[in-house]
Formats: structure tokens, sequence, C-alpha cells
């Protein structure tokens, strides 16, 4: 058994940046206020529920249950992401806040193992009856990957032990043995929590138990067709419309798929688990799989933001190149679902065009899920909103013109929590012969190479300056290589080592310096950021003849605040210049984009022939990611040309 | 009372040319299958019920009631169409099937007049409980209008003495008197045909009961939200999301609508009441709701094919620019709504525009509506279609990508055969002071000048070619203005009188022409027909930066079955000359455009930076009224320029 490339979360900081920033801003404004959320004290918020169903539950107090199948898997996302948090420095009051609801976690778990506090309050005789939609192994599956990082980030056992339990619940419960259900759930999630858990504990039985799950989907005669048929429940769910039991991925074998199919969460958390198993047991043959579902949805289904889901209903992957922006899903959860899946690639390949998804669904759906404050959250990503449209049409109705406290279905929130607190895993790789880094980002890291401890110093300001500056400090000088992501978007990139150019050969987008490293050496790569103007394939209709800003990893849109109403009158020559300029006083400080463009006229007619009258207009483009900031106005990623 | 200005369908033929062709078809080929489809007799398409229903209220056969509450408006609306077929010309075996569906319905029909085989067969006990919802005063309506029109076409009172009966109990049962119910339509529709039935009766009491339905619509305190709770029915139906009421025109008094609201064929029939009531009784005040609301349609809320509706649940206006065109719902109906209305604001007051609105719809959203074989017929009518897309998004679920021989909800296909029927009422308007020609078409027409009869030839290819002349023979010299009108698309109208050019003033988008005339008078007139882009509002942000063409009235679309698929990659150059020919064995014989573009290629990957590769490509673009009709394909009708 092998194991994973990441450093642990306590041998990277991230301390200046962008990326520090926002980090800073969960660690300090959204954690709190999620677990206030969690326990119901926001008023004008959504009610959760989670942790009163886990206290009544626990016998602690009298109530009803509240919320939806799977309101524990927020509650389990937020011990996460506090517990990722915890690992970076210590934080008491914290941790006597997990130590609490850990115990009544403890508490509310039956003698079998089983937690899953709606079936335990609501419907204690259904267990398991209804794998398709009640998301139980999911939630099993979030409790799992809490327990390991709770006990990963403070060697305590509370939480850790309470998930074996329950894994070892779900062990004997599932599988082709006799008395077993041959069943998996509906919500993928468990598969890549049990590949955890086996590194975890070097238990190689939850990793069989993973491989089970991914390997009985799809199995023909169908678990949930007959599931359903035994529960009587003969109507598939609106959700599943036009793809059936595609939407759960469970048409037909996993190794089967060619495109990414249904929802898309759930295609994402099942690939991430699928590419763990490659690797972990490539003789499984699902290496392939892999391969093929990743270049069809980085060729053919990931919006320009780099999130996925073009389809509202059921949150899906719709045909091939249908993007549209307006009706972009782009669901938080199903971008960091990307960088879920991307990471695990990686630890299969170095291969740039992964690491740039990963880092393209980072910088813009991932992090325009999170208010620049902290305090408010977008569940659904459009790449073009005009408010007053969006909020009338029906196909629109899951989408918010402006960020909320908190949702009914509250999966994103804590999901960008965990994410941004555990970005050091996406950051680095460690390899056999060094370190690899994927995401540049100010701080310091630390690792060992050759048996010998090195640490590194990054200084950037990357995603806004060129330049990322290694400052490598071995214990001892040591010979190991420093691998360094060269983005696909950048064609020259430039490398200093103390101070002298040098060319570095650049293999699969990655440039590796392989020597006999000391104290005091310097690294320094200069990554130019020109504007680029971004065009889709021409067969993504929806977007044809527009382009998109990008300017390093970041894209970029217009917005209201800037522009006034009406952004599709707004026109880019194409011999526009695009000028880049950092504006400290905007959206936290950032680049904006501006160019000398055109702005149609309002017509007296709705239609007219002739040409559209026109005046100039100074078009201005502000970081996607930061959109939404300024109030309610329209926004607008792909720009006429 | 004053009468319309409609000349009698027995006035007028249409003997050649394209429209002629249409309603050729529909006389031969749809009713006779629609008759069969009515039966039940056509395999494999939806069944309607609806002769089954008539028989079985009647008490000659046994059964149930199959279908929707309103299933039996499409058989009156199938009479209406067979009657004013049977109004051109004899035909026995017609005449003798509609007196015996006729006898079947007089039959049905309650001793208080009562006639609705859904409630007389289902709901017996809930006759006008839910007049939001089941839409029995809209069957009514058609009933009427079914029987004013067999009354006039063959001078039978059968049906319409049913219909008297059924618009009595009306008449007793809602008003504002004591014991009356002060209710109203969920659906508009019989408070346009209690008009025609006034006007057929010249019994005023129909016009005040008209009014009334019009003038309670939308007071406080709500009838619908009353009638709603004495059901114990709090939920709104889905399809009323976002507009409550305004769905049925019912949240405020119609007087006080400044934009079209809710369902659009309700919002369409409602204004064609509205102009009617305006015109019968000037002193209601209706006239200025009426221009407000037909101006905010034709300025902000219209499809460039002329139809209306673009949002798909609950076949909805939105927003006032919000036409997306692969969403486009813009209902064959709502198109022919858009035909009634105009027709009626043309006979309150000579406007081009409305008689342009009027033009472009019928050309190309609702001609749209039926095969170019008469069997099969369009419901939804989008503006861009990519089949696999379109067949897997919810919200294009209604969309056909083929036209369908039937529909469980079948309102559209006897709606366009009544409407091709009378294409005479929409066509020639008579005037105080002679005859006014709205539509152009080859034929013969009759009408009386200064009492004295005229026949006049009209000999057109019309739309395909420019010139229409009119030979004009009065039995005996007579003095009459001649109004012919000037497409706002046409700007340099020509006029020839017996061979000579004369100079014509145009008056608000009609040229008159006064004389003294005699047989043996031919005016020719030219309306030169350049191909046009027709460019929509900025405004309207989903064709933004792309073009319609449009030659004449006719709006063109490209197909797949020209260029392969990928329609969005075409682009029609800025500076490209768009060339028409005609093409006699293409579609039945139309005229085609053609133009030099260009084809943008894929790329090897879903974004890129640079210029997009692009290769020569002839464009081609085939009447959108027209498309459909050679397979499954992709259809586009905004071009990328």
């Amino acid at each position: 058994m092998s194991f994973p490339s990441a450093l642990p979360l306590s041998d990277v900081r991230f301390e200046h940046g962008f990326l520090a920033d926002r980090a800073r801003c969960v660690r300090e404004t959204s954690l709190p206020r999620q677990w206030d959320a969690l326990n119901d004290r926001i008023p004008g918020a959504e009610r959760s529920g989670c942790v009163h169903n886990v206290q009544v539950a626990a016998g602690e107090k009298p109530g009803e249950f509240h919320g939806l199948f799977w309101q524990d898997s927020d509650l389990a996302k937020w011990i996460e992401a506090a517990s990722y948090r915890l690992a970076a420095a210590p934080d008491p009051a914290l941790e006597r806040e997990l130590d609490g609801i850990i115990a009544s976690l403890a508490k509310a778990q039956g003698p079998d193992g089983y937690l899953n506090t709606y079936f335990q309050l609501v419907e204690p005789g259904n267990r398991w009856a209804n794998l398709r939609d009640a998301h139980e192994l999911y939630v099993a599956g979030h409790l799992i990957e809490a327990g390991i990082a709770h006990f990963e980030a403070t060697g305590k056992r509370s939480l850790l032990d309470v998930v074996i339990r329950l894994a070892d619940l779900v062990a004997r419960t599932f599988g082709r043995g006799p008395g077993q259900r041959r069943g998996y759930c509906g919500h993928e999630e468990i598969e890549l929590a049990l590949v955890k858990l086996a590194r975890a504990t070097g238990e190689a039985r939850f990793l069989d138990l993973a491989a089970y799950f991914v390997d009985e989907r799809g199995q023909s005669p169908n678990y949930f067709e007959a599931e359903a048929r035994q529960r009587g429940d003969e109507k598939l769910p609106w959700h599943m419309h036009h793809d059936g039991l595609a939407t759960l991925q469970a048409a037909t074998p996993v190794r089967t798929l060619t495109e990414p199919v249904g929802h898309a969460v759930r295609m994402m958390y099942l690939l991430a688990a699928m590419a763990d198993l490659a690797r972990e047991r490539p003789e499984s043959g699902l290496g392939g799989a892999c391969d093929r579902l990743w270049h069809a949805i980085l060729g053919r289904h990931v919006y320009v933001t780099g999130g996925v889901g073009s389809e509202p209903y059921g949150e899906k992957f719709c045909e091939p190149f249908d993007l549209p922006p307006d009706r972009a899903y782009a669901e938080t959860c199903a971008a960091i679902g990307v960088m879920m899946a991307a990471r695990r690639m990686l630890e299969r390949r170095r291969e740039g065009a992964t690491a740039d998804a990963m880092e393209r669904a980072l910088y813009n759906n991932v992090l325009a899920g999170l208010s620049l404050d902290g305090t408010t959250y977008f569940y659904v990503n459009p790449l073009e909103v005009i408010p007053a449209v969006t909020r009338r049409r029906f196909e629109c109705h899951l989408v918010k013109t402006q960020r909320v406290p908190w949702f009914g279905c509250a999966c994103c929130p804590p999901n960008v929590a965990r994410l941004l607190m555990s970005l050091g895993y996406y950051a680095y790789g460690r390899e056999a012969d060094g370190l690899t880094v994927h995401l540049y980002a100010g701080g310091r890291v630390r690792f060992v190479a050759g048996g010998t401890e090195v640490r590194m110093a990054v200084q950037t300001d990357y995603p806004w300056e060129e330049t990322v500056t290694f400052s490598v400090a071995p214990a001892s000088p040591v010979s190991f290589s420093l691998r360094l992501r060269v983005p696909g978007w950048c064609r020259s990139a430039k490398f200093t080592l103390n101070g002298e150019q040098v060319n570095v050969a650049i293999d699969s987008g990655y440039a590796c310096l392989s020597r006999l490293w000391q104290a005091g050496d310097q690294v320094t790569l200069t990554l130019p950021m020109p504007v680029e103007r971004v065009r889709a394939d021409p067969r993504v209709a929806a977007v044809a003849g527009r382009v998109a800003l990008q300017r390093g990893p970041i894209v970029y849109c217009l917005e209201e605040a800037d522009h006034g109403p009406d952004l599709a009158a707004l026109v880019l020559p194409s011999e526009a210049a695009v000028v880049a300029r950092g504006d400290p006083g905007l959206l936290g400080g950032c680049v904006v984009l501006e160019a000398a463009g055109w702005r149609e006229s309002e017509r007296d007619r709705l239609y007219s022939t002739g040409p559209a009258p026109r005046r100039p207009a100074t078009l201005r483009a502000v970081p996607y990611a930061l959109w939404a900031n300024r109030g309610e106005g329209e926004m607008r990623v792909w720009i006429r040309e």
C-alpha cells in the first residue's frame, strides 16, 4: 500500500497574498460563523439544525429532527475544516468546541456503530432501505473524513474511533458475502473516505470496501432498481429526469463510462475515489476509466471558470459542449470536486493540464463561492447574471444573485471552508526524489528530502504578480528535485537560480530543478501574465463569438457596478489593448483589466436594420471570484468581441 | 353598436401563392386528419378523446372521460375551422360530419344549458368551483365561437342555439347581481367570444357580460383567492411560480397593466377582447390600456418570428427584452393570439406597425406550427435548436425537435387550422369609404362600396415576389378608397395605376388610392424586398452581436440539413452580400438566401487563446416557417456576424 504525496498540513503555512488572505478570512470569520449557523444562531439565515439533531439523538435535549436526510454531513464537513484549522495552529477554544460536539456524536452513535441522526430520529426502521436517495453512506463518508482530520490534527482518537465503528458496521452490512446487502450509495463520498481511512489506519479492508463500492456500482441486476421495487417506489425522483440511474453514475459499471454523467458533485467524488483506487491498486484497471473521464471533462464539460455541471435540474453534467453561461449550475461543491479529483490525478501522474484545471477551479469557481468578508456563500455559480431575469426564470430559480449566509441544503459553505483550510494538500506534492509545487502562494513549507529536513520560504504576490521566489534552506546540503509547475496559460516562464538566469527543461507542465541544495539557495520563477482573450471551441454554441478575459489563472467578468446595466451592449473590439492595473483599494486589492470599447445604444424599435449605433465605453473587468461583492447587479464573463 | 370591419369569408378567395397553398393544405389534409385525431383514429398519436367524450356525455356510448379539463375546446376549435372551410365552398360530407357531432353536443347539453364533458362526466358536483384552473368558461368561449362560425357558414342554428343557451347560463351565473358568482375565467377566451356573439345576435347583453368579465378581472378582494380558500386549496400550481395571480392577468385590474404579464395566450386573448370592447364601447376607457399593452409587447416582448412568451414554465411572458432563442416558448397559439389582437387593434386604428406585427407572426411563428405536408404540428417554436441539448435539458422538455401528429394538450393544431381557414378576416378590412388590404395573397375579393358591388382580383407571388397587382371591377363606376398596406420593412414602395407610375401618400403604413374606379382599372404595388440584416435592441442580451436575415415578411434560419451540425460555428461577415434565389424544388418552392461566410474550426482544446481558425463556408438560409421539414437537425435564426 502506497501513501498520498500530500504534505501534512502542519508543514505548510500560507502567510501572505491572495490565497492566504482568503484562508485567513475562513479561519477568522467563516469557521466561527458556520459554527453559529450549525447551532442555529444566525438570525434570518436558513435553519441548519445540525447540532440540535446530534444533541437530540444523543439524548441531551428533547426535540425533533430538522432538515434533510443528509443534514449531518454539513456538521461533518465543518468538523473536518475546523480540524484542518487546528492542524495549522493551536486554538484551545475551537478544540473544546470540537471535543463537545464529538462527545455528543459518540453518545448518539448506536451500539452497533450506526450514526445518522435522520434515520435514528425519524425513520429508525428504514436504515439502508433507500440507498438511492437517502445519502446514508454519503453522510458516513463525511463523518469518516472528519474523524481522520480530527485525529491527524489533534492526535485524539475520540472521533476516529467513532467512525471506525461506523465503517466496521458498513463493512459488515455491505458486500458480496452471505447476508450482506449488495448495495452502494446514491451519492458517492464514502468511497474516497474509505481510502483515506485505509491510509490513516493502515487497514487494507477499508480499501477493499472502497473498491467493492466502486466496482459494484451500476452492475446488473441493478441494486437501485431492486431496492425501489422492494420499497414499492416506482417513480423516479424528478432530478433523475432524462438520465435515470445515470444521474447517480449507476446505470452501467463505472469502467464503461466515457463521458461524465449525472450529478456533477457525485461524478467528481466518484472520479476522485477511482483515481485513489487506480493509484493504490493499479491492477484494478480503473486508471484507464479515470483518464478517459478526466479528459472528457476537461475537453468537453468544464466551464472557463473551472466548474462543472451545466444542468440545474439534478445539478448534472449535460451534453458535451453545452455550457450556457446564464444557466451554468457550476455548483461550488462540484468545482471543489474538480480540485479533489485533480489532486488525486496528479498523485497518479504529473500532468500540467490537470494542475491547470485544479488552479482554474480554485481561483475562479471555488473562490466565487465565498464573499469577500467570509460571511456569505454562493451554491450556484453562473457566468452571466441579469438579476431581474434570473429571479423570474424558473430554470434559474436555484441561482442566487447575491451570496447568502446559509442554505437549507448547505453542502457548499463547509465544503469551501474545508477546502481552504486544507489548501496545503493541493499546493505541494511529496515525491520520492523531492518536492513538487502545484500552486503558488506566499508562505513556508517544510519537507524531508534525502533524509534531511528542508525548509523553504515562498515569496510572491501571485496571482496578481508574475514572480515567485523560493528560498531553500535544507538542514544540511542535500540533493533533491524541486519541481515547479509552469501553468498552461504561461508561454515563456523564466527561471533564475541565485540570481543567474537558468534554462530549465519543462516536462508535462513541470520544470524540474535537480541539484545539491544548500541553505541560501534561491530560485525565482517568473510567469509572464499577459492579458489573454480566451475563446471557446465553436461547439460551445452559447458563447460563440465571445471572449473571456484571463490573466494568469484569474478569469475576469464585467459587473454592473462598473458599467451600469445592459452588459450585453458592451463590445470589446478585437484590436483593443486590454491593460492590467493593480487596484489596491478595490475588492480587497486586486488587478483589474481595462480596455477602450463600445457600448451599443438602445434602439427606438425592438428590431432594426442598419448598423447598431454605438458610443465609446471603457470596459473594466474584475476577477470573477470577487463578483457580487458590491451589491446586486448584472455580471458577464463572456464578452462580445 | 358598431360592426367588425372584416369581410364575410365567402367573399374572399385565396387561389394561388404561398398562403393559398398553406390554406389548401389545411383544407385538404389537416382538417380531415384532425377529425381523425379527435376521433382517436391516428395510430401512434397522443389520444384526443374529444369526440368520445361528447358521445359519452350525450349517452350515445358507454365509457369514461379522457383528457384534460379543457379537452372539449380542441373539438370546438375544429368545428370553427371546419365551418370557415364550409363558408368558402360547399362540402356536403364535411357538413354531415358537423351535423353529427353538433347533434351529439346538443344531446350532451344539460337542461340548464351547461355543456362541458369533463365536469358532466367526472366532477358533476364541482361546476364553476375552480374557475382559476379548470377552464370551464374558456371551453364555453370556444364553443360559442364554433357556434357562430357554423351559423355564419351554413345558416343553421343547431350549434348557435346550443351556445346561446350556454351563454345564457353563464350570464345567469356570473355577475354582480344577487346570487351571482362574481368570478371570471382563469383562461381568457369567453370575453372575445361573447363580443362575437353580441355581434352575431345583435344582443347587447352578451357584450355586457364580456365587459363584466374584463372589468371584474383582478379586482379586490380577489375572486381566485376566495375561491381557493373555499376549495381548501392553498398551494398555487407550479405554473404560477413567480407571478402568482398575474399568471392569469388577475393580480390587478386590467386597466392597470402596463407590461404584458403571465400566460402568453391568455394575455393575447384578453388583449383581443379588450380591443373589441374598446371599439364597441369607447367610453369604457379600455383603449388606453390596450394601446399601452400592445406597444409594450411590440417594443419589448415579441420575438423576431412574431411570437410571444419566452418562459416555458407557465408558457408566460418574461422580463422585457428577455428573449432567448433556445428557450423561446413562442407557443403557436400565442402567435395566433398576436394576430387576433392585431386584427382587432387594426379595427380600432390603422397602424402599420400593428399590421407588421400581424404579418410577422403569420409568416413565421404561426406557419412554423404546421408541417409542409399538413400532418404534424409544433406547439413550442424556439429560434434555436440543438436536438441533443434540447432533448436533455429540463427547461426544454416541452420543445419538440420534430413536429408531431397530435398533443395530449392539443390546443395548437385546431388553432392553426381555424386561423388559416379564416385568413380572409385578417387580410381585408371593410371601411366606411372603401377597402383596406392588410395582407397580400393571390385570389379574389368581393365587397360593396358606395352601394356598388366591387370585384377585385389579386395577382401576386408574395411573399417571394415583390409585385402585387389588383384588377378592380366594380359593377358600375364608383368612388371609393383602396388602402394598401406598405409594410414597415419596405422603404420604397412603388405604385402604378393602369400602367402609369403614380405617387401615393402613405399614412401610418397605408397608401390610400381614392378615385372613381371602373372596370379594368389595375393597380400594381411593388414592394422591393432587399435582404435585410435585422438586429435586436442590445438589451436583448441573448442575441447581442447576432443578426437575423429577413426578406419581405419572411424571417430566415440556418438548418443542419444545409450545413451539417454546429451552426454556432458559422459566421456571416458584416460585409458579405446576401443573395436571394428562388428554389422551386425546395420546401414546396421558396426563396433561399445565400452568402459567402466562414465556419470556425473545432479546436484541440476547449478553451484557446489566439484567433479562431476558420475556413470559407457558404451560408444558406431557409424560411423559418419551413424549418424541420427535412429531418431532425440543428436550427438557428440568430446568426453570428
